[in-house]
């Protein structure tokens, strides 16, 4: 999978996060990442706020950190999540524009639900 | 869920297959029924030919039949699958106008994979 990696000033030692390139996200994975309703929830919280808008701690989602990073991860491995650190913080954009092109329709069904 | 059961003259002993009511498929279920490659392949088959034409036995698929009625199962669940026993074959017919009336542009991505 082709992997970009930015490292941003005053970003902290964690490796900065990887992004898919969507023309190899498959079908399955974009099927699979949307069909966990956290994830729904996130993407559906991202849809309705300005890009880099929200960190990752600013989520009223109802699991714990790590759990929550991995459902990040999961988002980033299917195309729908681009992250940005800034000092201590991780900064979050959805990538609708993206993924529709990729997956035409697929996030409209996720946010009429 | 609501179901509907239709028993045709001459069919086995098996219980007739019951049906979902897409109004009350949620957008979950449509997305896990169609993570599985398996169920992909099923619903491309029946989208290529004439409803009822396909009795269970008759696709090509690397499972084991209980595997297999398995998936027709959770097909029907998601209210992707119509089924009717005649005699001892069970045939199938993909309900493709409904769900897409339900799930828009969810088919045509199974499609066009």
């Amino acid at each position: 999978m082709a992997q970009t990696e930015d490292r941003v000033a005053g970003a902290s030692h964690r490796a900065a996060p990887v992004h898919a390139d969507l023309v190899e996200v498959s079908l399955e994975t974009a099927l699979l990442a949307l069909a966990d309703p956290i994830r729904r929830t996130l993407v559906r919280t991202l849809a309705g706020v300005p890009d880099w808008e929200r960190a990752c701690g600013s989520f009223d989602v109802p699991v714990t950190k790590a759990t929550l990073s991995r459902h990040f991860q999961v988002l980033r491995e299917s195309g729908l999540l681009e992250q940005r650190d800034a000092g201590a913080k991780r900064f979050n954009r959805l990538r609708r524009e993206e993924f529709d092109a990729r997956f035409p329709g697929l996030l409209a069904l996720v946010m009429a639900e």
